[in-house]
């Protein structure tokens, strides 16, 4: 699982391209998976990618690649803001984290500019849209490489 | 299904009747059901009437409903003030959405007078009892002859 | 009295219909005051519809109507924000209070979402526009008819 | 007019005796006013007892005796909380104004523990019952004696 | 009325000259509206002087100007602070309003320093003592000759 | 010991008549002391007075005169808004406890606004100079004689 | 069930004993549940153990154990500081309920000072390590003995 | 003084049995300080129990058995809220400090819910009524065997 | 330089015309500077304008013309909300200060409604678009001519 | 200047390489700037590198390359949390900017959770160390390939 | 008493030495007494030193030299942070007042930011070690030779 | 440089004995640099004495100093309150550095109770008048001495 990197979707993200384009462009989140195993690809890496709508879902595929993976790449969508229990589940990662937002959600309403899990995240990024993923991709690749 | 009204219940309200009968009264689940479907018939409309204790369950329900349907009528019971996520998915709906809580919220603890759902609803009603639900149901039927 | 219910509304409610139509709707205060006469009446009530800008003829309004009547509907504009004396003098009425708001005040700003009436109220509605008019007396019928 | 001290009741205090006894006892305000001719008489002054329901009637009577009198005896009932008019207006008067609560209003709700009036009273006292305003009225007449 | 201007003043205006001199000079009430005459008719102007200490009586005088006139200069005294059914009803207008206050409320108690109408006001000034009123009309005048 | 109260002073307020005469007066503690001695007696009641800087000896006070005597008037001085243990023995009385300030504290630094002393009070009252010791006294024989 | 007790662990527990370890010390889920067995076993009692991640789940739990049994002993991790419907769930609790905490949260994040489940828990202890769990037991079966 | 333990009961504590029943209960100080001394016996430990009003005994008591012992159980009453001086009193102790409340503190007043001490406690119990005394103290005995 | 009105503008505005015309409107800073000069003349003034980015140069700008002047008109742009420095500068003025904003700051965002230069200057405008500065150099002159 | 991409550096970052090391990194502003020259090169854009600890010289940096350039990385330091001035240039841009943080300063002192500038970015990344420089100008050419 | 300076210090400083060294040093309250005693000998001065746990013990030092004496010098220890009491007491002296802390209290917990002492105090100085006991002595010197 | 001072003062600091002398004396800053190099002369120690109200300039000195000095005094006038940059400055520095106000800022507006630059001072003083650079640079030879 060495060269595995987890892309984890929250909740509402299996509805990407639908909902809201003005906020969050008009890719799928099919697109986003496939942009990020193509990614992943040209760094020797594999993408694994997952969403649910579920917290214990999230909290268990974190825990299923805490240790000894390439990184988690992980937009929490929702549960950014309250959840607890994501980000305990991510303060025992021993490997990077880059927490991923398709939006810049600091140009949004005020309770979505605070993010529980940027305090367990190595690196934030946000308002890049789906580009984003590749460029978090990316820099699992560049820490990996050791160049971080 | 164009002529369907999502009835949404959300967590505890499976113990309805039971569960402090001083706020919330003798009705059960079963009951607010009965009267939801009777109430929809009424008017030539179908309630479907969903309960889950989970957030994901009631975040899936709404993505199922959230086009093509007479309207969503959702107790988010305590989901209401911490949901993020659940405002989301309601921020999704083509079709209108009512709030509605059984006992009037703003009599009781603080944190339960914020509710994050009401951001997305079309409308909001609280402390009607289970007549709400009828109430709510109504409207939607009002709201689709066009009288709205 | 006992088989009337006072309509009470508050400050601009007199430029119904002329002011902000996009938040408040094109129905004036007289079509109001017609729809609650005649849901009252489907229910054998006799609606006393009022409206004032001023905070004391609300309140006296409310002494007038306190005791002995079916019940009262208030939307008392921007008092609703404001008023500790409207508050007061709802605390002590002995029939049921219906609060109701045309629009649907949280999705407003942050100073409408708070009430102070909200906390003697028996019931709360909001964004219904002028049907939420008709839905409250039709709550006040049905708890008079003690089914509520 | 310089031995008259205004007694000036609020919003809804003409319910007293009516509303809420637990917190406000059974006299009523007939009662108060009479209470302060009495009291007043024993200090060979005379109470002129005034109650509204409006702000602007408050507003108005504090104008008038604001110079040239023995003093203010108000009790603003809920406008003590939210009226900078009524602080305003006894910020112009020249004679002592003393602010009376029929109960201890710092055993309330939290939103009556602010007086607005209390920056502009010369001394507040709460909780006395409907004694209050004798002790009141005693003070002025301690205070005009150049006791004070 | 196309070419009046309301000049509205709030509570305890009225003694004006008489109040706290300190802040706000000695001009009296009839200064301040000779002021606003003089001036309107510079510009070919007819200034319409109001001063009420009620709310509701500047609420309707504020829908009696706020279609078809040349615009309205209000200095609503503490109701500035409070009032959200002035907002309200200012938020009707289709002319311009002009917020005054006579002293630097800015350099006076916090609660001073918010103002609810400013939201609804075309442009705002304080501390000009009553210079400030002939500003205000005077840049109605300038907006009307389309200069704004 | 029915007949007796217990006049309770504290921190720095045997400093009295020497401390900020501007804020607090001219008259000593010896001089509060003998007119709530006089007062009593007016009234057949017998005033025990007190005085500590100690925060611990008020408290045993309390304890010593929390039952079976005509009442207690506390000046806590600064303990007033930083004691909850004030607060607690005061808690446990079962006679009437007047809270007295010889300042009107509202009109000072914010923090002496708040009281911890006050939610345990059956009245307060504050800004009566020392006037204000003889009051209290007066409305405990005022109970106590029944007609409170 | 009257003799059983619910212990019930929440999100992230499962990783006890791999999970920051400077925090949450060296013992597993199993230990945890193995030392439960044993001091229950101790009372005469049979502890009836359950860890999930999922908020839903918990709630269920409760839902099950809720009445006719000998208590509750949760530590519902990071849902603590969140969850409203697990409060709701334990608000219609007859037995017992023992909120637990291996660490003493309120010495980490001030997020982690407060908690939803302490309103409606009988009693609460931090900071014990996995022995409050024995506590916690010992505590159900001294209350189910009557000398609580 | 290496096998005693200090029990520190703080203002107030010594009504325990006569003060507000309902959220203390009937038992009394000397009966805590029996349960103790019979508890520590149990573990071959020696309870060393001390009552004080006084801020500065208290903290002149933990300083007395700061190191050198089996640790200290401390109930500082009011003074967990207030008192800065004996957190740092309790930030010098080298020996374990167990923070113990008889009634459930998150269930009452807001002010009740924050408490210096336990930032320097080893452990928090509260709600436990004077068993949670016994539970402490057998915290400590637990500690000491080198379980913890 | 007694005839002289310093008329400072602060960062941005020299983009004026060219930076968001929605809110600042289609004048240039030219355009401003023009106008100031030709109001100043009217008057017997001679206006210098100034406009820098820097702080520093603000606050020397101040420094040169804070006594001897006969005034000075200062929009200070986004520095209005973050700059102690400039309230010091202005502080030790000697010579009026008119506060100037060219758009309706209390209708933009929450961190534009507080200015730490009102507290330090005459008078404050806002919203009056350019012709906001002419008012200003015009009220200078009216206090120059010892009619404030 | 189609082509350019102004690369901004605040204050402090002079020091780069030789400050707070665990903080920063080891890496100097040389090698910065020499990074992105070569990763703009690699996508046919030139990197004009600036570096000021002055707020008016990055205020007119952004002034001179809002409009047709490729684009601004923006990395201001502390200005990043208190420069509504920097926030007001950036508003004026018509080219996106990206604002670029080398630590995550999610995990560092509060008042470094909030930045103005957010509000005017196009997107925001923090925590990748230097590489996130090379990130942002990739994002700008992706932008400008008509990608984004 | 006119050349004695009075050094007081509160709670916990008796362990001075022996409690965290790593904030407040190794030197004893002997030490730091002696050295007040050598600094104000050098300039012809007496110290008087004085060290409490008890607060009532401070305020009634500070009673003792208020006037006629050369200064005082107080480090009230975590009494600064919650004593109204003392700040009232030094409210009442005529003589100067240097508020002194051995650390750096801005560096520490959040609670410790605040003073209510230094609104007493002439000067204030923290985290000068034990010298800034002889900083302070030194500058009350200087005050006395009038160079203040 | 090691044996040299750098007495830094910031904005409006030049005015200094024309500036508010009341608040600030009336010695200059010519005063304060002149008694900053005879204290520092008396220690074997060079004043570097820089004034200069320009944000960055302030910053680049003590970037100039930050290392191989004897110390930094510095006065950053209202950059106290308001600069995350000269605290980052400040923050790289390794030599002590002493933070020093003239007037005591904590009996002045609120705003001036916080500042950023005391979290990365060795050592803060205020409200010693111009004597307080005096005892800061005796400090820094305290220091330097090895005595600190």
């Amino acid at each position: 699982m060495n060269d595995t990197v987890l892309v984890l979707n929250g909740p509402n993200l299996n509805l990407l391209g639908r909902r809201q384009p003005e906020i969050y462009g008009s890719a799928t989140l099919a697109d986003v998976e496939e942009l990020c195993r193509t990614t992943a690809a040209e760094f020797g890496l594999r993408a694994e990618c997952r969403q649910s709508n579920a917290e214990h879902v999230l909290i268990e595929a974190i825990h299923e690649f805490r240790v000894g993976t390439a990184g988690i790449v992980i937009n929490a969508g929702a549960y950014t803001h309250t959840s607890v229990a994501i980000l305990d589940a991510l303060n025992t990662c021993e490997v990077p984290v880059i927490e991923c937002h398709i939006s810049n959600v600091h140009r949004r309403e005020a309770f979505r500019h605070h993010s529980y899990i940027s305090a367990a995240a190595t690196a934030v990024l946000a308002g890049f849209g789906i580009h984003g993923y590749a460029l978090a991709i990316r820099h699992l690749a560049h820490l990996r490489a050791g160049e971080g």
